[in-house]
């Protein structure tokens, strides 16, 4: 029985770099099943595909085979690697980072090296700037595929010796949650923090409590205002912005259908810090 | 036998959103199979999920299994529930005027109302703000298996009860027709009005006659000019305007090559009226 | 046993009309396996459709039919054909010069014109504008689900008669190789040449070498500048210009982790040319 395929890249959708990557998949075996993650990861862009993974991989049957390409490091000594989670599930990619927040919020039980004398598409030529066709697609197919094992992929590395990036931990205390904004969710302008719904918890917040919501781009302040914690969008008034628990249970910042991050000018990574804690007072500006 | 499913959203495809609604429904059913409509509906917009799943659905099998999420309101009061079309497929969604183009020009013939406390993903804890994965994947996905029958969806609801957005209808008479320009072929920039083929036809015009067109925005004149009905773009000089029958269908307006709605700004919607009558008159200028 | 069926279209993904497509075809055949090149062609850029397709269809299995719809003469005397490659595949589209690269590098063995009164959706009404649905699709489909072969298509035409775009060889001699811009690596800005890696190697070129690059649109200078030939992106800085050998084994220009075609404003066609040759000289500001 094979298992499915998932195919997260950097490439976009306007070429036929992608398709490519189907073509050699089906080419492993025409019964194959392949899907997409998402192939719009901003270029070069590791943190994110690393959080997209992490957003999205438990939804999926175990066995699934992933394969990640983004791959700023293509043609450099960075390793080609196959990692095993917990759940019983395959990340295919390049060791640079790719794996962060997998290893860290779900875990990684395994990771092997891709041998690339035995595991590369058979005459590919002297193109070195396409990996994402010419081995990672090729061995995610093969390993989805049933056509190897794991243990057939390549030598076995120490799972601590993976590359992860910095990603600074939220804190809680004295009735203050700080953290970062990790990411958006981009299409709705949503910010997503790093602060889980249990830590946030733990300083006795209930939903309808007001907070005061602080964010920083590298100690300058940007936005710093009062808003309500509510269980979804519906708990506040159309425009108005909202504390929220998002899809993957952390903390989110939202304008009820408006976009928080465009309003702000708000981005995201280890620059960009948010504090909560609760408040009376409305009255902010 | 499964039947295929087909998703629709206004989630885009830059992060993980759409690849958890397919890992969801292949937790279901790992053999299911799965298409999209288009993710791409602009946030929110309700009138533009409606057109595009009246556009699109006839051309699908029997049987399909369709899920439809731009859900402004999720959270809110507003009901989830399937829908059976006359042409024995089923829609998946929100309560929220989604079902308005299939109801008027192909009809619906039951709905039942999503009994959440059944029909929701396991675990999907403490997240009320992606229904679109844990409510109408899950659900959408139980139907296309055969986990579930229409009737265990939840209670029936009487059809006439399901939100419906204002559509008005196309008007003719006295060798003048009047309609709306219900939405654009993005891509190309062609107008796509409400005025069907056989409508027009009625007052008498055929292929190569010459029409005056009127286009305004709040009573407001946006265009008015003179342009040949052609059979297709052919019909017509390069960079030169034409009506035509679309492929629904109805009158189009399109300028061959070029974006008729970018050379006059021209949205949508019931606001942006059009009419068309037959002239003999080539100077407007 | 089917074969894959591979769409590319200029259509975009924002509407319902890829999805109708789908639709078409599974209702042909439920179990067809679909799968998409590229929807995001440039409107009606039939070279780009052209290059998206020669850059792929080797990578997929022998037997896959592709459709491929860049079709600005929709509705005029242009004919719909099927063309049998070198390789054992289908390409199901107009006669509009979309073959040509396919032609001049794979290949073409067979070219059979579509009989539309036989090979045409039923009760695809009057509509003439939609023909990727209504007869590239349908056609595709029933090719790749063995319901007609590829000599029920419609009447044989000469290989020869297919329409080809005009594309210039690119030429070497005395230490020069001189070319044209093909296309860009739209995602990340590089320039793809149609010098193929054998033609430049012939003029004793080895990585490492430090190469003059001219580029000119029209016979205006537009860039001229020294870098070096690498293997691939890491073997130069981050930020350096460097030639190299593309995925389709045909030289590249790029700016390692830049946007070489941002950043020079380079365009593709044959009015852009490039002109390499060794030097030693890195002094050219």
């Amino acid at each position: 029985m094979s298992r499915h395929l998932v195919l997260q890249t950097d490439f976009g959708l306007c070429d036929g770099a992608v398709s490519a990557m189907y073509g050699v998949a089906l080419s492993v075996d025409p019964d194959l099943k392949i899907y997409d993650l998402t192939h719009e990861i901003p270029q070069y862009n590791i943190w994110e595909g690393s959080y997209r993974l992490y957003q999205t991989i438990t939804y999926w049957p175990e066995e699934t085979v992933f394969v990640s390409v983004v791959d700023p490091g293509v043609g450099t000594e960075r390793l080609s690697i196959v990692a095993k989670t917990t759940d019983n599930q395959y990340i295919v990619t390049p060791d640079n980072g790719t794996l962060t927040h997998v290893a860290e919020n779900i875990g990684i039980v395994a990771v092997r090296e891709i041998d690339e004398t035995k595991n590369r598409l058979p005459n590919s030529g002297e193109s070195y700037t396409f990996h994402g066709r010419d081995i990672y697609a090729y061995t995610g197919a093969r390993l989805a595929a049933g056509v190897i094992k794991f243990d057939e992929v390549g030598r076995e590395l120490s799972v601590d010796s993976i590359l992860k990036l910095i990603n600074p931990e939220p804190k809680s205390g004295e009735g203050i949650v700080t953290g970062n904004i990790d990411i958006l969710d981009v299409r709705f302008g949503n910010l997503w923090t790093n602060i889980s719904r249990e830590l946030f918890i733990q300083s006795d917040v209930k939903y309808g409590d007001l907070l005061e919501v602080t964010i920083e781009n590298n100690n300058r302040q940007v936005y710093k205002n009062a808003m309500t914690f509510g269980r979804s969008f519906a708990d506040s008034r159309l425009g108005e912005p909202l504390i929220y628990v998002n899809s993957v249970d952390k903390l989110g910042v939202a304008i009820n259908q408006g976009s928080f991050a465009k309003a702000y000018h708000i981005g995201t990574g280890i620059n960009w810090k948010i504090t909560i804690r609760k408040t009376n007072n409305r009255a902010y500006n």
